[in-house]
């Protein structure tokens, strides 16, 4: 994994977000903690231009609207067309039927290199069926050692039928093409108590792919890493200091803005399957 | 109080926020300190499907556009039909013809459980006069000892005249349904010094309100208790520590995600008027 | 400087942003800190009721739409018939087409008291050539003591053309309308590793104009370096405690709400040139 953070070290990617309003900022912030540089341009009008300038894209359906997704389309197309990575988190997918056919749309249109989500979305994905009840993962859908031989499995299916890596997020997350498999055994439960911990772990998926555009998988992997090992810090520190999420939010910002390679190598839980 | 509490604890309601772009991050951290989930989505298409897995709805015209308030509206309609709270937050009531308008069609398509605002908000619904001055309260609309019985007088109006528990928000709060009142002595002047402080006390009403629909005026007397006594400890922290307003908001919000019964009860300064 | 801070702390203005989503919040906030209290409408129809209350107008283009851009124009010129300072932040400008014509739009309809940017921003400006490559300055139009003398010249033409004091932000600022000239020395690299400090640095210059509205080239030094004081002074502090880059914002945002006078007495390297 050595070379996924000496790409991004020795080029800093420009990653363009199109995200929701909601935690904007968190992923603008965590781009640069994570060594690239955000942009964020919606209008239909100037995506093409931002693209043309960027590293790599992410597409965040959070708070999607008529106008936004018209861009986000368009800003696709151009990334396809520009041959750099584009990563796909399905918010909330399965909770209305516009952020399905949105999704449905953005799969139709454009070939994702990622697709991000959690358990409920990425099954909402395969199925395109409703499957409501937030924004949050369906206690059902959890993964856990119980779980994961079948997650893993669905999974593989969805990233063969979208020809894309497929993260599913969890207490274990799982990485695949639908050949090759990792698992990520970081993170803490606390990182479901603020907003934006789902976003953010996006937008370093971005960023990770944007400087390791041949090793998407990898740098997959490693983004979700990076961000689990950065929430077990501020857990720790937060549960030592008595601190609530206020706190947690500004530690996991200040892990990812200090991580370094060895950092990683000594925190990183990832198997290969 | 504490059955407020245990229903929250027991049944975290999933809360939509149709709020503006400025605060809706903080609105989203303190739904989840308060122990509930927030859902934000703002596009006419779904709020509707967004309400229908919703505990309850707060709605803000903080940064109201033509294309959100007729979402709001719908959202409102359908939050009624489906009989879960509605939470209304009048923003900069009386500063624009177009907020005024809003409101005004907001309160005659929607009934609303709560209305919050400040006295200088409160007064506008009432009379939905021109009374421009921004959206802090006007000096001559502060709530002291000295006004405060001519404050409840109004509010006790203004909540007749909606069919709703109207909480008007100050240095000392007043909630009452037109007949029942409270007033609340918790809180710190270095609240208003960070943005985002009256928006996160409407998001935790709509938490409070979506755990608890049937005691709505004793839920939203709480849930600005909790901020105030936030507000308070934050106060205390910074002061100790000769800290600013970033810091403040950071242990605002840690004091909401760490706030237990025992506390709240401790420090609620609530009284039955 | 004594009477800049002065006007400030007499008369607090409203200060009226329309900015983009990203970084929106913390502008509302430093706004706060530094001593105003922000005002946020974007909607057509409302912001020349906004602006008729406001004491000065911060238009910032970071995430435009066709929407945002006549209501940004509406709002400026609406000021400008008032007399109020507006300012310009034209973010990105070079980037894209959209925002090229939107910044000439505006200047073309907009009298701007001040127009603030980085090097790339401010020489697009002139050429409204393209010179694409992010948001970020470009590596050779970094502000260096060598390349001084050639930027303050480039900077003095801008301001004769748009009638305005300019601002360029960089390692030094250069703050000049087209005749007299001062240069800001403060400030800390680590700034442009967190979102929103050209933002923040916008809308806490529309804080001293809009206190300061006959004094707009020393009230936009004094912001620029009251900025950059307390990003020395949190690059300090997170420097000897270890921290990263989410407790970086934390203390610059303590920073400015923090600064006295005196302080700024004692840390600011302003030249008279």
């Amino acid at each position: 994994m050595e070379t996924i953070f000496k790409n991004l070290q020795e080029n800093p990617p420009l990653v363009h977000n199109i995200t929701n309003y909601v935690t904007v900022n968190d992923c603008a912030n965590i781009v640069l903690a994570a060594g690239g540089s955000p942009l964020m341009a919606d209008d239909i009008e100037e995506v093409g231009d931002i693209v043309s300038i960027s590293s790599s894209l992410y597409i965040n359906v959070g708070t999607l609207n008529k106008r936004t997704i018209a861009s986000m389309i368009e800003a696709g197309k151009t990334a396809n067309a520009k041959g750099i990575p584009v990563v796909l988190d399905p918010v909330g997918m399965g909770a209305s039927k516009l952020r399905n056919q949105a999704v449905e749309a953005l799969t139709d249109q454009v070939r994702f290199s990622v697709i991000k989500g959690n358990m409920s979305e990425i099954k909402a994905m395969y199925t395109t069926c409703k499957n409501a009840g937030g924004v949050d993962v369906q206690e059902g859908d959890m993964i856990s050692a119980d779980t994961l031989e079948e997650a893993i499995a669905l999974a593989k299916k969805v990233a063969v039928k979208f020809n894309s890596v497929v993260a599913v997020t969890g207490p274990i997350d799982i990485v695949t093409d639908g050949t090759r498999v990792k698992t990520v055994h970081n993170g803490h439960a606390k990182m479901s108590r603020i907003t934006g911990t789902g976003c953010m772990t996006g937008s370093v998926i971005g960023t990770f792919c944007g400087a390791n555009p041949d090793q998407v998988l990898d740098a997959t992997a490693t983004a979700i890493s990076v961000m689990g090992i950065a929430g077990e810090m501020a857990h720790k520190i937060v549960s030592d200091m008595g601190e609530g999420t206020g706190s947690f939010k500004r530690y996991l910002m200040d892990g990812v803005s200090l991580m370094t390679y060895e950092a990683f190598e000594r925190g990183a839980a990832i198997e290969v399957r």
